[in-house]
């Protein structure tokens, strides 16, 4: 049997100066262990941008972002036992791993030692060129890589929890975030409030930190305790020893000192956006008093992004989300560099079949 | 009963300028749970030398430097239990706290939410002045705060337990050094060969991080497996992703980013010296990319330094020395501003007797 390329379109970068535009591509043929998916919604990640625009190293031209997938199974490849045509399913931020370092046998295999492939922009071994993402009609990914989204979630608010929501859960789990422990949230955006309704819905108390006092509301409304106006000294100062954790969502280079101050003996803040230039560098006397430690976190791994969205299936939790047909994709990424969505644009992708 | 206060004598800083040089002063009359210590020898630590020439803020003159105290008993009030008249006993970092905090009743006093009591520079609840500290001819101290010294270790060379052990002790027990860990050291002095020296004994693989070749045998010695030249690339390089946990003791400003390459998924970097400008910041990728921690831990507990202690013993393990008269203080601290001292300085107070 000659394999036969699956025939798509997308939506690329042709360049880091030009906006993004109609592409044409291929997928490859499914594979035995492969699931051929038609993408319905795919939610819009600051990497999305950060890479689209060569503001990380290693952009490749064309640039097919996107991997905050959902969609519905095509076909499957003859070995496939987990997925059937039809189910709803979703992709995230990887596509491969090696499967045989110690971090994939323990199913974090966004630490793959051999490094994993992202959905975009990666080494593909299938293609020899680099992974497409999600702003595309059809996706194929290897079963290992799909997860099932949960029946009851709204399959557009769901798209986000695949890069967001993971990227929140994965430290608050495995920093213990739940009843009897409070955690600190900084910054309210796309990560900042998933973490506010996944850490509220595992139990603990969260105290959002913000520069905007007119997010307040929001917070609270999304599950904050409390919420902090990072830019005042005194409520800072408040806050001081007081916080189990703090994961801190803003990517721009700003001051660590006071978020540190405001952990417990043994506390951690755990950083998960990663900015093009370096934070001021923390005070040493900050971590020595307090044996604190700041950390970084990489979304997470598939068996925990399964449980992630089993457990936002079990307590309705999604992204709040603003849906935009894929033409504004460039006008949404002016109003992300301005925070002006509340708080993640998802593509619907059945606006591709228009182009 | 008029109390009577004891006099004695030490060596101070008049002011951050002018050498340290003899002064009289008294101790307090040992209350009910003092015990009255004869000292007889003084470890030399950086703190000293930061402290007496004011280059952490809030120094007070006159100071009396040291807090690697080994001495005698002299007498003991009524409601001691531990210890008698004739004991060997130390005196580490610390000589109170508030006994009634989490950290306190946790048996962590250093981290005390109240702040613990310095040995030296530190407000005195009993004189309302600051405390003074070792190198003096006698110390009153609650017997909370005294450690026993074992059996057959050289009072002197223990003497730099009392802070470089227990500073790099109380961070390797809380990072699970030992039997199948591999443990970096960055720094060969007075911490750092006590580092090795103890994850060694622990039995953690220690590797060695020095800019100085010429330190190779002697770490070699100490107990480090292996010595890596950090400022060559291609070395540090070799080492990435390989360490579970790296002890950081150098206090000048460096960059951190080719140690926290060094650990492997979930590795820790603690900095246990506190330099005076801050390090240069580090890369946030290299946290993310391993879930990696940078944390800091201050000197340790009063259990776990009895505890370190009565490793040592059983291990035979004390510090190297190079022991001086007090007369020759000012003199030590210009070496270890360049480094020249193998690896410990420790003032013999006899040579007090002849101020």
């Amino acid at each position: 049997m000659i394999a036969t390329m699956i025939d798509t379109v997308g939506f690329a970068a042709p360049s880091a100066e030009a906006p993004l535009g109609p592409f044409a591509f291929t997928r490859r043929e499914p594979g035995p262990t492969d699931v051929h998916i038609d993408i319905l919604f795919c939610g819009v990640c600051h990497s999305d941008l950060h890479t689209a625009r060569a503001e990380w190293a290693g952009t490749v031209y064309p640039c097919v972002p996107g991997h905050e997938i959902v969609g519905r199974v095509v076909a499957t490849g003859a070995a496939v036992k987990g997925f059937a045509k039809g189910d709803l399913v979703g992709v995230g931020c990887m596509v491969d791993s090696c499967q045989q370092c110690a971090s994939c046998a323990e199913g974090l295999e966004q630490y793959c030692e051999r490094g994993m492939t992202g959905t975009y922009n990666s080494p593909d071994k299938h293609t020899g060129g680099v992974t497409y993402g999600g702003y595309s009609k059809d996706i194929v990914v290897d079963e290992k890589f799909v997860l099932r989204i949960p029946d009851g979630l709204d399959p557009a608010a769901a798209a986000p929890l695949l890069c967001a929501g993971i990227t929140t859960w994965s430290p608050l789990r495995h920093w213990n975030a739940g009843k009897g422990t409070k955690v600190g949230v900084v910054g309210l955006g796309g990560l900042g409030h998933m973490a506010i309704k996944l850490a509220h819905a595992l139990g603990a108390h969260v105290v959002l930190f913000t520069t905007s006092p007119d997010k307040r509301a929001d917070a609270l409304a999304l599950g904050a305790d409390e919420v902090v106006i990072s830019r005042d000294a005194e409520e800072m100062a408040a806050r001081a020893g007081t916080l189990d954790f703090i994961i801190n969502t803003v990517a721009a280079p700003h001051n660590l000192d006071p978020f540190l101050s405001a952990l417990k003996r043994d506390g951690v803040m755990t950083l998960v956006g990663a900015p093009a230039e370096p934070h001021p560098s923390p005070t040493v006397f900050n971590l020595i008093m307090g044996r604190r430690s700041l950390a970084g976190s990489l979304i997470g791994g598939i068996a925990e992004t399964q449980e992630m969205l089993d457990f936002c299936g079990k307590h309705g939790i999604t992204a709040e989300i603003e849906m935009i047909p894929i033409q504004r994709i460039n006008e949404a990424y002016e109003r992300m560099l301005k925070s002006d969505v509340k708080y993640r644009f998802v593509i619907d992708m059945s606006s591709l079949g228009t182009v």
